[in-house]
């Protein structure tokens, strides 16, 4: 080694990251690019991309930093936020994260890198979590089915809105709001109303008894923390035909009737409070329990019970009938993502504290809640009566008194100006009930309180019913248990942190673990989302900043983090659309242009926009018809509002009359929608506010690392032109002309951080990179599979964009394998499917991201061309064209080490195809699992334990 | 439910960790009792344990405390520690853990609950990771081979020491040891070498050119930095018949020659800079790396590649009978503990950066040095020449830069009055050179430095060798790669995450998450060991607390923390009681009584320590022979010096007769040594410091709940009696008789957060009712496989302690299934096998803890009932004495799914002999591991790649 070959500043590698994140390193990356026929990334880049859409400039973003110059710059950053004792409730309230589930679950790359269950042979551990979600949620709402999660408790509500404007025998717009729901709520509710010509009318419960109305939304124990007894409300509204929906609490629930027993139709709320933190507002796992006939036109994910081949139980996503990809433009939803990952730990908080646990922690609450109460009015304060955990409190004068509580670094809810709440919670101690009574002036002697104090829940609602009866609920307390329950289910599960999941149109790239890091520091996650600004002044910075970066990654001006997925960024980035013509007089343009390849969110989301749909053909290409375009945008021109378009589009191409599209649908007084499903391709090469296009959403989730958590959170922040900026959603309490599309104002709020970390870690280098990387990757995947599978699509000299459309209907004509047996045969193969059938029926679509390395490329290039020699020895004879290990994929290891083998073909073959799967193995829990029997026999509850014995004894 | 049926106070419940950690609820506690024949745990207890022994009082421990509230109270103990930035060097420097290694190791179950790999099949992905730590200190040490790991770099000098002695061929009893070792190096040698009657001459290398010796110890570089250049000095004392040992810097070894590579014979260090925090002295992974030609005297574990039933490469624990187990008194080391958990994350620190990376590392601290020793320079101050990180400044006032330094949160080593040491690192910013520059008043232009400075490295000495060439060292740099290595190691092995591990006599408890969080905060992670008090006062309150909790648990009135293992432990007490006995005129007792039942640390420990074993008998039962112990304190009356005991027994029995023991071998002037491996079946009943005994060490690792990481790191504090208090370990620098037996004055001190959480959690009711259920758990099993194994001891009332040993003998004898065949037969069900022939050849010592719940008693129960009806089926004719699943397991799911199968017995016999097991299989990824063949082809290094290829291609 030569004396000082480089200098301080090469050894320093700040940009140490870049090849962290990205997986091939640069000999391989020469390589892969001989593989694909080209000199250099740079060659590489303007072989794909169109050069008018090329940026000339690189991204001003500056160097990359190292992970500890990163970590360094947010930890001083997160010190600007003050973490208070929160007493301000309003849906969020403190929580303890069991440690066990703090660790294995958030903490573990097994659980966050997780993909929607989709392929359900290899989910079937998120899936039995989810399930208990379902189980927990319907078993403490009382109610006959819950789904797998909603984004928060104010979308999940205006969900209910229109589920019960569908589901109920109403002919009424009118939906009826308690007017003690959280302010959240009542804002979003009117923000999704007024486009779908609903009328709101807010009101007392004594009001609604004679409003004529389809549905009713109550909050119980409402947001002052009174618990009303709506018994004979729910009778009135069902009188007239309309529903009843209630928003509610989960631990009160544990106390007090079930809204089911007492008439609800369809019950939402948070799970926050199950073991979630605050996190400044997001992400938690809100919830939807409704009667089991409106089961079809629930909205959002259900899991459910089905069977395997061989007959035994498994898990799958049901009813995806009714979800927005299918309904398209008739669609009154387009909730597409959940908050899975929060559900998890919900579900697993059930699990570990079991109903009596969960009892207990509601009655000590409840005990304190009395106790203060007490307290407070011995010292001659007024506070109200029937209440769970939350205080309204009375006749005071509420800003000396929150002026007060902060000094002593605490939090109140203020109501007016002589009313305040307090919220107590699980975390709630001695010691805070001491300081709390002393801001009042009041003195507070626990003990002999409690002894004096009965309690102040309604008695004619207490609850007598049972929940979380299942064993689940029963059996995982010790800590060991539970985390061999947590550890069973994930070793069940394909994730990142075992293979590549090659989604075409769902990036699934490296969720770093330094990315990771900041997200639990409590400086992030416990602070309340209505925490004063004073205390927030990390989000502020943090939310400042990445602004700016993704700013100047997309050519916008602004952007708002409010929408807490890509479907509600969409909507947002819609509704900016609608009020800017609004605002300029031209209300009337509500026509929406949508190319028939979009993703189904794309008009589902028009349609609530208050847009109509007018769908715009495609070639023989894949690309935007140009003619047929130049047609539509003349032919509505007086109304045209936008087009939304995919880049590169889902066809896995760069188009190359995108600026001319843009130019187009402006010359008709149209706004363009870019969707940002595929802004992964893009960063550092090209911007679409420069153009042309005015908006578009961002998938953080996906192009900016925070990981998908087996089917969310998702995070879908709307970015815009400078002339859209007024119409982007106000913050809660905040101005702006068009209404909150989420339940806080910075949506998942403390998850930005791993965008933020990324960013600042690849710089602007590295993140241009990357997007070339990806290009590689997929070209490279597309060029070693040419000679066994077609790619349907390519653009410019023969090359696709940052994924491929493998083409598999001709090996299906000829020899009955189609796309969906070669997914599941992937899995013998321990892979992830690409994405199946989307956005052309019998196709696959591979999207291996820049995180991909060159070996697990190979890896996957292998077992596909190991399959396309099984289709070829089906195509040849040698194989039967039913009885081979592509219609029987995938394969258990009880099946290949049964006695009995019923297949034409060798064990080995099925489950040891190639050599290094001796080496390491996956095995699927359940063969392949029976869609039509789930469709049919819809279960989505806890797996009774009779259907264990069974199977144990079998 | 009732209104207000429990108090505010009951509702707290402070005792909520209680639950967790103790696996049966108390319904379950009932049912238990019932099938052991006892009403309750106190009528269990009573019938257990002696009366004579039994304590009056609860521990004097107070109430448990919530996870949360203890987590508050640690937190505000480690606020009293301040981190400065740290330039102290001496053996310990600042270094990145890299997060996913962070993440994915140190604060995974799955690696850190394992234990030591005794069971070779299940503990391929540990093994593999420390395979990886030999090759690598084998590579960059220049050796051909190099063991799994030692405790710290002081007593691994120490080893080489004694294994210079045993090795070498001179005939001194002399060691030369440079006067430029780190001082606590220095410190231990002279503690060690005493009582072994080795003359410690401490001298500059030139002396040593002469010096008669039977060892050399040389630092390289230097503790002062210097790299010097001993080539002529290995010829001399090859020369003479002598060994050349040194320690040294494997950062350093990427950029000069391998001691290897200039004569050296023995080469020792600490890994702690490859990813592992300083954690205020340890755990870090210490290593030895020798000739070849040592091997089989080489101490600490050694990994080896050897091969399984089918031919395929396996890891296995080689030359076990080189461990001290076996040597017993001829042992001249006690050796016992490794350092597994930190070596994993030091092989992957080398895994993740490669053999480039590392050498960049290192390049860059070492510019970094020159450049601030030629901004020194140009101010005029003297530094010493020829370094690699650390510059000797001199002619300075050494005091006056101290404070300036601390005043700017900054440590540097204070020399003498006139010279200071700054040992730069992989931390180190051109901020921090900026501000050292700064201390002396000297301006640093960095840049221009640079480029002007030439390295300072020997150019004589430079590294021109490769190393770390193997695949494994340049295939996972980029984190997704490494992420999925490591998940695919710890996949292979089973940990506590998903099974008990029943080892008799190596208790493995919940390590709870709650006990693990504070270790990584950086107020105990980054604390250097010999950073001034004041900051660390911290660790000062963590340390006074926890012996006070430890000496309240064990009736003893001192403790100390140094031992950072049970056989230190163990070494430190016989060294107290040595010391005793000279401070009273009394320094020829040297007999130490040691049962025949004994672990075989104890006689190793007692001939470290000077002493001279002479065995006392055990009877029939297992109890230690009274006749013969009386017989033998009266023959060696005169020069008694103690007896080491287990109690309760290694035999699992409390034996009636301790308090007689004590009192005899008092009354001939001994002390009592108990081994403290299982006081888990004692604390909150009895204290051996008030029945009699005067000294134990504890196993933290064990009862107090730090986890055996897969083998490492222990934890072995030594509790004494007042009137040898003073003779415990003295701390560096510190006041004392006995010299230092470990590196760091606090051994493991960053670990000790977690026995510190136990014991506030669990409070004094608590620890009592774990060791309640402890007997429980242990007697439940013996009394359900009562009809199906005998268990070979009890004590009074037919009921064993908190294990219980299970007697194979006869099921052999009838049909050639051993305790070994057992032991993996239970892998196939998915255990860990209990303790295999200890304390008694052919037997099995099941040991269940506390923690485990009962339905994981019921799994291992089932198991081995369906193991002994195996069994019969051979004593029957139904299944084939050597065909049988016993004999052949476990089974892989290679063997199972092979289109051939060999056996008379059903494949799903194999693989599922219990239906519970298709809800949820482990698969061991090797078959039986062939011992004889690993021993006879000793090989410790890497699988060469092209057994892979053989492999790939068969």
């Amino acid at each position: 080694m030569s004396q000082h070959a480089s200098s301080l500043r090469e050894l320093e590698q700040h940009d140490a990251f870049v090849g962290r994140h990205i997986g091939p390193n640069d000999a391989e990356i020469a390589t892969m690019l001989q593989a694909v026929g080209h000199d250099s990334l740079e060659a590489l880049t303007d072989a794909i991309v169109p050069a008018g859409i090329k940026s000339a400039e690189p991204l001003a973003l500056g160097g990359s930093l190292t992970e500890e110059e990163a970590l360094a710059r947010i930890r001083a950053i997160a010190r600007k936020n003050k973490v208070f004792r929160s007493f301000i409730g309003q849906g969020y309230y403190g929580t303890h994260t069991p440690a066990v589930i703090l660790r294995n679950i958030l903490e573990n790359p097994a659980w966050y890198t997780a993909y929607t269950p989709y392929q359900a042979e290899i989910s079937q551990g998120r899936m039995e979590a989810l399930v208990n979600f379902q189980q927990m949620c319907a078993d403490l709402t009382g109610m006959e089915i819950a789904n797998a999660s909603l984004l928060d408790e104010a979308t999940a509500a205006a969900e209910a809105m229109t589920l019960a404007k569908r589901a109920g025998k109403s002919k009424s717009d009118t939906f009826f709001v308690h007017d003690a729901v959280h302010p959240q709520t009542l804002e979003v509710l009117r923000t999704r109303a007024e486009p779908l010509g609903i009328t709101l009318r807010v009101g007392t419960p004594e009001e609604a008894m004679e409003a004529e109305c389809f549905g009713v939304l109550l909050q119980y124990p409402d947001t002052f923390g009174h618990i009303g007894d709506h018994r004979a409300l729910a009778e009135a509204v069902h009188a007239r035909g309309g529903l009843v929906a209630v928003a509610t609490d989960l631990l009160a629930l544990t106390l007090i009737a079930a809204p089911g027993e007492w008439g609800a139709d369809i019950v939402v709320g948070n799970s926050q409070r199950f073991g979630v933190p605050f996190g400044f507002g997001g992400p938690h796992a809100a919830f939807m329990a409704c009667r089991d006939a409106f089961k079809r036109s629930m909205p959002g994910r259900l899991i459910g019970v089905s069977v395997d081949t061989e007959g035994n139980p498994a898990y799958r996503l049901t009813l995806q009938t009714r979800e927005q990809h299918i309904r398209r433009e008739k669609a009154t939803s387009n909730i597409c993502t959940a908050q899975v990952l929060l559900a998890v730990m919900a579900s697993m908080y059930a699990v570990y504290h079991g109903p009596e646990g969960l009892a207990r922690i509601a009655r000590r609450t409840h005990r304190m809640a009395a106790i203060l109460a007490a307290a407070l009015r011995n010292a001659g304060i007024e506070v109200g009566g029937r209440f769970f955990d939350t205080l309204h409190v009375k006749g005071v004068d509420a800003g000396a008194i929150l002026a007060r509580a902060r000094e002593a670094g605490i939090n109140l809810r203020q109501i007016d100006s002589e009313a305040v709440g307090i919220s107590l919670d699980e975390t709630t101690t001695r010691a805070d009930l001491a300081a709390l009574a002393g801001l009042f002036g009041a003195s507070i002697a626990i003990d002999a309180l409690d002894a004096a104090t009965p309690d102040a829940l309604p008695a004619e609602l207490l609850r007598t019913s049972p929940f979380l009866q299942h064993p689940v609920f029963n059996t995982y307390h010790s800590e060991h248990e539970l985390l061999r329950y947590m550890r069973s289910l994930s070793d069940k599960d394909l994730a990142m942190d075992r293979t590549m999941i090659p989604l075409g149109s769902c990036t699934m790239k490296l969720n770093a673990t330094s990315e990771m890091i900041p997200i639990t520091w409590p400086e992030f996650s416990q602070v309340h989302p209505l925490a004063p600004a004073d205390q927030a002044e990390g989000y502020a910075q943090l939310v400042s900043e990445l602004e700016a970066m993704l700013a100047e990654c997309t050519g916008y001006d602004a952007v708002s983090f409010q929408p807490n997925s890509g479907a509600q960024g969409e909507y947002s980035g819609l509704l900016a659309i609608r009020a800017y013509h609004a605002s300029r007089g031209e209300g009337h343009r509500n026509i929406c242009l949508i190319p028939e390849s979009a993703h189904g969110t794309n008009p589902a989301s028009a349609q609530m926009a208050g847009m109509k749909v007018v769908v715009v053909k495609c070639d023989a290409n894949g690309n935007i018809d140009l003619e047929d375009l130049r047609a539509r945008a003349e032919q509505h021109s007086a109304n045209l509002a936008a087009i939304m378009i995919t880049y590169p589009s889902t066809h896995g191409v760069f188009e190359e009359d995108v600026v001319e599209i843009c130019q187009i649908i402006h010359a008709h007084g149209g706004q363009v929608y870019t969707d940002g499903a595929n802004m992964n391709a893009l960063v550092g090469l090209a911007k679409p506010g420069k153009w042309g296009s005015d908006v578009s959403h961002l998938n953080l989730h996906k192009t900016f690392c925070i990981p998908h958590g087996g089917g969310g959170p998702g995070v879908g922040p709307c970015a815009v032109k400078a002339h859209l900026a007024p119409f982007l959603p106000r913050t809660l309490g905040g101005d702006g002309k068009v209404g909150m599309v989420s339940a806080a104002s910075f949506g998942s709020a403390s998850i930005l951080p791993i965008s933020w970390m990324y960013i600042a870690m690849m710089g602007a280098a590295g993140l241009r990179k990357a997007t070339q990387v990806a290009l590689l990757n997929a070209n490279y995947i597309s060029k070693r599979l040419a000679p066994h599978y077609r790619t349907l699509y390519t653009g410019r000299n023969g090359l696709v964009a940052h994924e491929c459309i493998l083409d598999i209907r001709p090996l299906e004509k000829a020899t009955g394998i189609g796309a969906e047996d070669i997914a599941k045969r992937l899995v013998d193969f321990g892979f992830h499917a690409p994405t199946l059938s989307f956005p052309v029926a019998g196709t696959l679509m591979v999207e291996p991201t820049e995180s991909e390395s060159k070996q697990e490329l190979d890896r996957f290039i292998d077992a596909m061309i190991q399959i396309r020699e099984e289709i070829r020895a089906i195509e040849d004879g040698r194989l039967d064209r039913e009885d081979n290990p592509l219609k029987h994929a995938p394969h258990t290891a009880q099946q290949v080490s049964a006695s009995e083998w019923k297949h034409a073909y060798p064990r080995e073959l099925a489950a040891f195809p190639l050599p290094s799967l001796k080496k390491q193995k996956y095995w699927p829990p359940v063969s392949r699992v029976d869609n039509v029997y789930g469709d049919k026999n819809v279960f989505c509850a806890c797996i009774p334990v009779d259907a264990y014995k069974e199977e144990a004894g079998a």
